[in-house]
């Protein structure tokens, strides 16, 4: 939906009453025909509009979806969501914007689906999503970075969704290493980073991020106790359009300061937003199972581990559990 | 081609002189015409076979191509080459295997051309080749390997290339950091890997593998005094397909070693085949021009570069040249 579509919608949104079929067509500088086809296609997306024969039309109610033109009213970025590819449903936004970005989609380019038929997660595990009540987003970022650095759009990513969530309500969020957002214990969020590079050039990355928002994880028996979401911990509903917009705002400022060379400070901001680190962890990785203490994390995201032993170890990859007996 | 063809080609190879068109059919099992179809296939590929109304077939010569059929018939790899995409001319067949891997090609897939029109080297090169001189192959790998261990893929190679050199020729060859294989100071071959990858795992590398054989870069004003080939330097052909044998059972090797957790080994070796070090290099990367002493690589083949400040840096990319005039 562009151009006149849009102008279209703006003006059924600031009239508050009825509109003449003929002052539309007047502004738009098309047919009545025109104008009754393309009321037919707000409807067709789920806009309720009223038509009387002398009275033209209504707007009575926008359907509660993450559609374009809703964010084009709203955004403001210089390139982040620019550019979006909406799906009411589709099988998995990373794998749809990898295709994108391979076909040579610009920076920025934003990939949102209300329903996700194979959603996934790190490690190829599966992603539970109801159509039409969280975010599932996927951006593609064309940094100048060696893939060694890649972290940093995770962890830009990560911050992006905490501090969005930190100024639209009054929850604390943190991050559980490496890409999970966390509130009082439970999974709100997740990141997933994929890439295609060359030896030491990252040609493009795609982020995928998962946000529960108007969802009830409760219903579901295999995250009932591990998953949460913002009407879960807030006890009602928040705009997901909103959300999306301080989101990618977001994401914007930060992206910007790393490509300025600002990365250090960004995994500094990132490692003050852990909640793994000066904890007892348990890491299961593909190297096995190891306990120790989380004492830091180094300046590309891996976790700093001290044994036992008192051996320190290096872990790039793995899921970490807290201790809570020890802790 | 496969199964029928090769065993009809294979008898033809044997076979001194003639061989009745009677004796094929009844060997593979097919009738006549069948038989006089492969025969056009064949030729179509190159080969030039002679045939007598009452005497048969004659193999007259085999076309100097790197065709699968010949590939085979020489080839001792578990995985490497196994399955082979065979071009007669392409753009380029890292674009091509790229293609393939991320459509689920299996794990040491072989693409060959004897012609790219879209030939590149790292940071968008070209990489310049005439038809049916030289080595021009992709490989797709599916390492367990995370995005910062991708260099031994690209130090494997190179490693194979030396030391295919060294066991089919007299030739000395040497690696220049990262990814260039060098004779008496010119380019002989060159590594392009590029990869796609999750957050902390590998999905695919695909190592594009280009090496000058038979091929005589002194009539290419762009490259006369930069490139050389195993012509040049030997002064006579060698065979092609020998080389490429040669090289995929080496890579093989490396590869099995490198999976088998012997990769500290493997950047051992690589530093060990470097002409670049203890030497007094000018570094051209995005960060600008950099000069000092090239004194070792680290544990994931990055440059340690002493500067004429007594300051030690790593350098994870750019273009080496060596000073001459200090060294």
């Amino acid at each position: 939906m562009v151009g006149d579509d849009m102008v279209l919608l703006d003006m059924l949104i600031r009239e508050k009453g009825f509109i003449s079929g003929e002052a539309i067509a007047e502004r738009l500088k098309v047919s009545r025909t025109a104008v009754w086809k393309k009321i037919k296609t707000l409807r067709g997306q789920g806009f309720h509009i009223e038509s009387q024969p002398n009275l033209g039309y209504c707007l009575i109610s926008c359907p509660d979806k993450l559609l374009p033109v809703f964010i084009k009213r709203e955004l403001k970025t210089d390139f982040i969501g620019q550019e979006v590819y909406y799906y009411p449903v589709t099988t998995s936004t990373n794998v749809l914007a990898k295709e994108l970005a391979s076909q040579g989609a610009r920076e920025g380019t934003l990939v949102i689906a209300e329903e996700q038929t194979q959603g996934r997660g790190r490690m190829g595990r599966e992603w539970l999503s109801p159509a039409n009540k969280n975010i599932l987003i996927s951006l593609i970022l064309r940094p100048h970075l060696s893939p060694i650095q890649v972290s940093y759009i995770t962890m830009i990513a990560s911050l992006s969704v905490v501090k969005t969530i930190e100024a639209l309500t009054p929850l604390e969020s943190s991050i559980k290493w490496p890409n999970d957002i966390m509130i009082r214990g439970n999974k709100v969020g997740g990141i997933l980073t994929e890439f295609s590079a060359e030896q030491d050039q990252v040609v493009y990355v795609v982020v995928g991020i998962g946000v529960n928002m108007n969802f009830d994880p409760t219903i579901y028996p295999e995250i009932a106790y591990s998953a949460t979401s913002i009407y879960l911990e807030l006890g009602q509903e928040i705009s997901r359009l909103k959300f999306l917009v301080g989101l990618l705002q977001e994401m914007e400022k930060e992206y910007k300061e790393l490509q300025a060379g600002k990365g250090l400070l960004i995994v500094k901001e990132w490692r003050n937003s852990l909640m793994t680190l000066n904890k007892e962890v348990r890491v299961v990785s593909e190297q096995g199972t190891l306990e120790g203490m989380a004492e830091d994390v180094d300046e590309h995201g891996a976790l700093i581990l001290r044994l036992a032993s008192g051996q320190q170890i290096k872990i790039y990859t793995g899921d970490v559990s807290l201790q809570m007996n020890k802790a």
